[in-house]
């Protein structure tokens, strides 16, 4: 699978038309900074500029690759698998016009071709694969900044939005793949291969339906067991199941069994695709969290709405211990409410933060903190995110500074520390809950 | 209260060095355009100088105003109210140190001199007021566009930040009301008079309890059969309730009873605070939608995404009628799905959504459109907002272009023509579950 994800060399199949599939993906492999050996190919020859480079476009591949990408219309698709099945490793076949149109045949063509030569399918009817830390980016969707995120979508065009949602949220991909019908290589496979891959801290899945019940329950336990997988799972109402049919010719089945096998494996189910990122920006810092919360705030409005969002998600208001009520009374305003949510009012500042935070953290009813931040009246918001960064406590803490632009500043110095920053109080209790749900999930079952 | 949200003059009291309150609300006002007399007092008198203008600050109020502002220390505005109650029709009290504190004394002591003198309160304890389209700007939190949207918050600290937030998201505002103790005005009187302010196309309240329930129903029962009016409660939750008894004295009451009631006032109830600004997006653009909901996509795992969100908000996959799946087989491509979700594939162009929207437009089993688009691979975005601008359709249309910087200039040239895009299908179907809940809800009981 290595020769998908790392690959050292390269050929892309198609036309080299500007705008062209072929073109397209060929240009991102370009601009995108892959160091391997890159080789357009295509009967008719010619050259193609890209990105200042100029490439021969070979009329055959006369030399081995790891992987092909193949975007030539479907029928031809089998025999030239056959051609170049000698001197390739796998193949990404973009290329659509089979099982999903009813083309079946065709399809199973094509994987018996590959079968005989031990070449491993991508696809067909795909978007393409990145391999985000190799700098390879073997798709004609939008590239991303590399980081722990390893995207396995059904849809390609739900891969391609969430890639865009993704960048603009600020989340780091190690991989994306797109893999259409999933006539050879399927969810399973890139399941258990990003489980062992050493740049994939956390696994998004997207699906519609899987053929494989058994084996796809197998392979989420084991990926669940080694990080954290996201699953999105469309197709869950009756008319969405419908439409999934006969969108990627997948039997979606019942929600409800998806549901349990979700659970039992130990994933963390998330109801929108928003959902994916805000999941992925929690798991980037922290592999679980605990369930008794500790909320800090500077309003007492956004506290409440923090807490009634953690409530109803199952987790709980940490009963601070009576140390910590005397710790925090001993120093904080009369005006300061020292029961959880913690209201530190509108004139808290660095100090105020920082102590309250540490003194919080030190208490062994709480095992996460949340970190509220209207914008401050009378100090920039810096200082606030300071206090954040620098408080001495080694338990998770979910920060929201609310209100963008105005808190600007805080977010930008907390993301240079490597704190994600969740702009309200419920996307802030979300982020606990789900990590909560891994420390009950993980490995379970195995 | 015309008085307070379209003023013809103000004074404000309090200090005037730089970041003081009154000299940030003082500001807020020159900044914002105020063109009515600005009187700044202060009994130290001096001058003092904002954005090029320089003020003469009176140690007294000598002349009628119709409002103040008033930040000075709580002890001393009920004697402050007493002198210039003759000058003044009504009194904004940003002031904190009353009844949030335990000083209801001084509250109550507040009302009365208030109450001599036929003068009315908004606060004490509360961020201010803004009147959008009289450009006045009577609180130091951040300014907005003018638009339709009242918001009415208990919490002024939750005000300010989803005025940021509003602004981020497009959202403009007709005015802006922080009332904090809610000794004299509270919800129900702002509700009432927003409800005939024809500035105001939809009211957002942000409440954690009432004081007067049945007062409070009827304003709302009545504010909702003039608007649609968008309700989010703080304190649902057991800590939640508790932490907003102690955050603002009010009692929150059981949750149960506010949700009935918001029901059955034909109040739209939303569950976090990012979807007031989505509702109030959705309503900006139109009063109502029926359930029956018709799905045109550009890419099939979109399409089943806002399908199963439809499903689950209770709305309807419509049932295209016979003559609709005709009209759309007969022009479009074989591998597009004719059924609802209606699937155009990724090569769909200006001509097949603005044609497939006017057919499925013109179906009586279509109450409503939910157009979806990602990142068309061989167009520009422009030519299918283009589409949808130009598609001759009558009935309400919410739409999702997805993947952000993608589709940049699709969703300005939406916004050009005042359809607000949803970046994602849940939001977008939840937008028209908000609309469809107010068909129902209006006027109901009245």
């Amino acid at each position: 699978m290595d020769a998908f994800f790392y690959p050292s060399s390269v050929a892309v199949f198609g036309s080299f038309k500007k705008g062209a599939i072929a073109y397209e993906i060929l240009r991102n492999i370009v601009e995108g900074g892959f160091d391997g050996n890159i080789l357009p190919v295509n009967p008719k020859g010619g050259r193609v500029e890209i990105a200042g480079k100029s490439f021969e476009i070979g009329e055959k591949l006369e030399e081995p690759v790891d992987t092909a990408i193949i975007a030539v219309p479907a029928k031809i698709v089998p025999d030239l698998i056959d051609e170049i099945g000698p001197l390739i490793r796998g193949a990404v076949v973009i290329s659509a016009g089979f099982s999903e149109v009813g083309n079946g045949e065709l399809e199973r063509e094509l994987v018996q071709r590959a079968k005989k030569h031990g070449v491993r399918i991508i696809g067909p009817n795909c978007a393409g694969i990145f391999g985000v830390h190799g700098r390879f980016f073997g798709s004609f969707e939008v590239r991303v900044k590399p980081g722990g995120l390893a995207l396995i979508s059904q849809s390609g065009a739900f891969g391609g939005a969430a890639l865009a949602m993704g960048n603009d949220e600020g989340v780091g991909f190690s991989a994306f793949v797109s893999y259409g019908n999933a006539a050879d290589l399927n969810e399973s496979d890139f399941l258990e291969y990003f489980a062992d891959d050493e740049n994939t801290r956390a696994i998004a899945l997207y699906i519609e339906g899987v053929k494989d019940g058994r084996r796809f329950l197998k392979a989420l336990r084991y990926a669940s067991s080694k990080k954290p997988v996201i699953v999105l799972k469309a197709g869950k109402s009756a008319s969405g199941a419908k439409a999934a049919a006969s969108h990627t010719g997948s039997l979606a089945g019942s929600y409800e069994i998806y549901r349990a096998a979700f659970k039992q494996a130990g994933a963390i189910e998330v109801e929108e695709m928003e959902e994916v990122f805000d999941a992925a920006k929690a798991f980037e810092m922290y592999a679980k969290a605990g369930k008794r919360v500790a909320v800090i705030t500077n309003s007492g409005g956004p506290g409440v709405l923090a807490t009634d969002k953690l409530e109803r998600l199952g987790l709980e208001i940490a009963k601070l211990g009576e140390e910590t009520v005397e710790a925090l009374r001993s120093f904080l305003p009369s005006q300061c409410s020292v029961k959880n949510p913690i209201d530190l009012i509108a004139d808290a500042d660095y100090e105020r933060y920082r102590r309250t935070i540490e003194i919080t953290c030190g208490d062994e009813n709480v095992d996460s903190l949340l970190v509220i931040c209207v914008p401050p009246i009378f100090i920039p918001s810096e200082e606030i995110a300071r206090a954040i960064v620098e408080a001495n406590c080694s338990k998770p803490i979910i920060v929201n500074f609310m209100a963008g632009e105005l808190v600007r500043e805080g977010v930008e110095l907390l993301e240079k520390h490597g704190i994600k920053n969740f702009p309200t109080p419920e996307k802030a209790a979300k982020a606990l809950a789900w990590l909560s749900r891994r420390r009950n999930g993980a490995g379970e079952g195995i």
